[in-house]
């Protein structure tokens, strides 16, 4: 059977800051400028959730993309969507949620709700501007 | 001369919370939902500024849209980008910041501005499947 | 109190075709070609429903955007989503389901169902090239 | 019968310089900057191209979409689309190619081109952060 | 001398239902959910085909996109554009038409019709929110 | 440390030409059609520039965007932006400023740039419809 990639792209909006807290207040501000603010500023963020498999002869699916909806859902957005990631979110009690590594907490959870058999990856917009890819290596 | 509509798209992000302090927590909760988060959400916004005037003879511009940046840029971006809308800016200390009242509020400051001449409105999105557009009235 | 226009872009996919039944098939092939294929193509839709009306001091809404999905879910989605407008949904009994009477129709309809103090408009398109507007003149 | 707008949205790219021959190459570098480079530099222009009118219950349509690209094919992208529009286009032999002159060009050369009982407007992107409206006043 | 790949960006829409014969009813209504409507539904597609090979030092091109784009209109348009994949396209005849199947298929019809040292990989959205991709393995 | 994609979407416009002097003017019309036009045509071009490598510990970034943004701004947009290719920058005075070509001299430039544990790929369109994807290879 052939092999296809499908992807579901959702949508979650955040409050956070970047602010390492292990350095001094000078380094966070030289290092993060605007993005340090201790009040916090937020984003939109788009998430491209991207499965690989094989094409079901039986289904035509790789995976009905109702169901990844579904899983991204209660797995991702039910904890990141209109939450405040530095605040709320137990993943980043010990993680700077930068962009890249919210793009890798999610991967490891979703990873963790998926069939095995299916490879994952995301891409993870900030901004319109600004994104990342994450596939788990 | 010909009278044309000109605009500008500029993007800021910031974080709020929807909360009326006059009210109720459970007013608020039952309003606003998740929108009334304690520890804030954030949004990235895109904020189409747009000026109408005649079009001049000697320059072919409504106005110049490298001045209009600037004059949105001290404004408006200077002020809310990578800030805490409800806690960092004092246009919002009475007024709650739901996106019809952000829209408003830079209504006001860039009409105070922009010249006379110049009728001015506002689209302002929240996300990329709401917004709000404001003139004036 | 200021006076804002909100939107809410929803989505919904159909197929339809376009025929008039009190023409020959000449004149539908002629004025319609590939559209009057008697099986049918589709689109996605995207609608922005957009209400007028003054900003609450209250609640800083013109109206609850959740509030007005719902009823644009209740009252156009829930019978155009994945429908076949000609053969599915009576309000084109009569009607030639054109992008324009689609608007008109969900105009209708979301008129009878929203505060008569609040003005609608919709935006419809039919493909990322086309798009109708109507306000209900 | 319900008045609504159509639109049709299309392409075309072009060179230019904004550069006005009655003053000085100084005034033409201070108003215009990177604008008045004397080798020209160049835009993707996206035009919507809207008429408003009466939908015939005839046909369903306020205009046929697809006549409505030919007339602008015809009347504007063949004269315009990778062009260098102060060196090929006639109509701006005399007038500054500022996005505001082009829109207030093509709509007086579409609207000659159009029925009468058709209302129209553009809306002219020169960047996809920059556009112009035009509807005739 | 450097490999890039060079994507043209393509359009169709068309009616389809999903639904496998060889099972029941009941079996096709808990699978596909809403998109086994037996009337038909339809979506707008966009499709990304992409080229990847040498960059030829006397054309600049790895291929020129405008044959590309005959190609495709050609091999793929022709057949998909305003039809219902299942009753017009004998491509179907026995494969469900889902987005991944449509991808392979127009996959395997472009490989066909393309030069052999050229590389080709799709992706087809049928939503804004939904895509497939296939490299054909 | 994971490894991660990260991406900046910058922008220029710019007039070009395509036009190999070594072949006669017949073969050049033949190849490039209307991008052969000898005053220039012209377009805005959106690029992704991208860097895979280690998230940092200390920092949740791969690498800082907003350096990211300032070395593409010094290296490639100084350069090109309002720029006509084939006048103004020497790059292209023996390379046709074809989009592929535009890319693998950009990706030259900043690979010359960016630290060398920092793999690097671009995507840049020139149209809405068109672009093209280079790693290095």
């Amino acid at each position: 059977m052939p092999r296809c990639s499908v992807t579901r792209r959702v949508h979650f909006n955040a409050a956070h800051r970047l602010h390492n807290p292990k350095q001094s207040d000078e380094w966070n501000r030289r290092t993060y400028g605007k993005c340090n603010n201790p009040n916090f500023h937020g984003h939109n963020y788009e998430m491209d959730v991207t499965v690989t498999g094989e094409v079901s002869g039986e289904t035509g699916y790789v995976m009905d993309l109702d169901e990844l909806k579904r899983i991204t859902e209660r797995v991702v957005l039910s904890r990141l969507d209109h939450a405040n990631l530095n605040v709320d979110v137990p993943w980043f009690r010990d993680v700077i949620p930068s962009v890249e590594n919210i793009a890798v907490v999610c991967w490891r959870e979703l990873r963790a709700a998926l069939p095995a058999e299916l490879a994952l990856r995301l891409r993870l917009w900030e901004t319109p501007r600004n994104y990342v890819e994450y596939e788990g290596h």
